[in-house]
């Protein structure tokens, strides 16, 4: 599948007269080449470049990646070369390692352009590539290259499925386990443990966890606050499987909600549904997002922030579904969208599902239910 | 203090003829400003520069920050100003909102040369720069600025105790609930639990959690490998605390160790031991890696890593205790030492501490016991 992304890519940078690319974004390599950054700890001490893929139409494409990055999940297609980057042996100096490997490479390319992601490259490596390959002059290629994704395959559909229903199991447990009494992060560690034991391994997580009057700040992480009767629990769930994200978020009620609460529950979420009816290819995300934001409104409280998002090898990307966006949605576009309201030191409700547009409306990938 | 680190740099800076520097590595944003960058889920969306501090000799420094990070903990001493990065209005494009601000505040500057940290400032920032203000010449700081940092400050200590009892607490948490039956993940969701707790939210969390045969292979994530009697619990917990990581490896063992499982732990114990009673100022750190690698040989195993590593800013950085390295260590350098054996196939054994170099000898930061 990769090797059909990888010659889409080559397609388009053809028609801007390019013969070879430098892709660098983490999201990008996961996307063309099934190579997964380590991200839960911040830029690597020994690398900060982590990997490298070298695209040359009608070649093998080739990933420089560090020797202590892992390279599983790489797919089969790829050929991959390891550059130097920790040893116990000899200082550190992984981006000279990297740009011997990557001169060596593309210093054979005869003259011409070379497409790159100026935003995701250092300058370290563009200075090297300047210097000693001179035959090949830079374009950036940012958008060309992340416009390749907004439509998903079908292998992306499916883990982004699975990214789904590790969402699922940690609503559940939100819903199963919040009690007066244990704290945001008591609850948090019960959810991650859960998520965690269905992926079988460590998951990086973005994640909104808050409770009571802090669910009228729209997120936040999880903190020593005690749940108490009554309380509303706001959970943004955002995991990584697989170099691909899911979302979701819930609100539920410990205890048992006021009628307002209620009422407002019922709204948001039967506009969310609403919304999802809506969907269809052609329909703009700004239309989908001023459908949403009308409705929203009449509700009386704020609601500050985006109705959606794409969502793929980010945790957001295009399509945005926001005011300004004239993008018209597409078969096998994946949105995540959130309504949501919050009333300034009261609460907040906020829901999301994930779904794909299909050919005529939408699927829902989220699994869990809305219950307050 | 930070002021005092701005001047150090900018000291250092004029010594090499440059009245100015860009400083972007998340690392030296925290040493220099107090800027700390969410990290935990990867490189932002929204912005692929978080921050920049500019730095221009007798002026005071400016942070550039985008507007969704936030700037808790930024020092007093700091001008911040905000760029655009996501809205719901504009399409994103941080880059250019940075950039505009950057050279509105750089392009004022008389021509020269202005330092810059090549390996961790985008091209996209680099080329907008020299179009823009093209009275300025870029020149690479990244080993200026970062060797500013091995000599800890007081304040730099006093965090990094902080950060040292946070691994404290993990460790007794490994010691005590540590069962057989329990996967390695639920160890481990335990162990997260009460350093996050003991932070009052999350903290970024690098972890070997590797038990029985597994921690033959040095490190490695947690699993769904359940605990057996007998079983060795090898457990590397470095979290980061305020902007600066802690550091510490345990093993310990579900029931009783083997004599030889003890006698090694034993013998690994020792070597520490005497590693750190060797530590003092003046002290090669090639001797003290080979004053603890030849002992470490005499145990049998394998010994594939480095005896330790600076800790700060970053989880592993300068002075690296490795046999290349001439650096004598210096008062104030704050080292985590980690012997380890490791029988291929069987089973491992790594013990470490952080320690601070005084003026005669060595301070243990590190409160846990090693125990079996």
């Amino acid at each position: 599948m990769s090797s059909s992304r990888v010659d889409r890519l080559a397609e388009r940078l053809q028609k801007q007269g390019m013969e070879s690319a430098l892709v660098s974004s983490l999201a990008n390599l996961r996307y063309f080449s099934g190579f997964t950054a380590a991200i839960e700890t911040g830029p690597s001490p020994f690398c900060p470049v982590q990997a490298l893929l070298v695209v040359v139409r009608g070649e093998k494409p080739l990933l420089l990646v560090a020797d202590c990055e892992s390279v599983e999940g790489v797919y089969e297609e790829i050929q991959i070369e390891t550059f130097a980057s920790y040893t116990i042996e000899t200082p550190v100096d992984s981006i000279s390692a990297l740009n011997a490997k990557l001169s060596e490479t593309i210093g054979k390319l005869p003259a011409g352009l070379i497409g790159y992601e100026s935003e995701a490259l250092p300058a370290a490596v563009c200075e090297a590539l300047t210097a000693k390959c001179p035959q090949l002059q830079l374009r950036d290629i940012s958008e060309l290259a992340s416009g390749i994704r907004t439509i998903k395959d079908e292998d992306e559909i499916e883990v982004l499925r699975k990214c789904c229903s590790l969402c699922d199991i940690g609503q559940e447990i939100v819903k199963r386990r919040a009690q007066p009494g244990m704290t945001e992060l008591e609850l948090f560690a019960e959810v991650r443990k859960g998520m965690e034991t269905a992926e079988g391994g460590r998951l990086p997580l973005l994640a909104d966890l808050v409770t009571g009057p802090r669910t009228a700040l729209v997120g936040g992480s999880p903190t020593l606050r005690k749940l108490e009767p009554g309380d509303l629990v706001l959970a943004d769930l955002v995991p990584r499987h697989d170099g691909y994200w899911g979302d979701s978020c819930n609100t539920c009620v410990v205890g048992d909600p006021s009628d307002e609460q209620r009422t407002c529950f019922e709204a948001v979420s039967e506009i969310l549904q609403q919304a999802i009816e809506s969907v269809r290819p052609g329909l703009c995300a700004c239309d989908l997002d001023s459908f949403v934001r009308s409705r929203i409104q009449k509700l009386g409280g704020e609601f500050p922030h985006h109705t959606g998002h794409g969502i793929g090898v980010t945790w957001h990307e295009e399509p945005r579904i926001v005011p300004y966006n004239l993008q018209p949605l597409e078969e096998n576009m994946v949105i995540a969208l959130e309504p949501g309201v919050y009333f300034s030191g009261r609460w907040g409700i906020r829901l999301e599902y994930v779904v794909r547009v299909t050919s005529d409306g939408a699927e829902v990938l989220s699994g869990f239910k809305h219950t307050l």
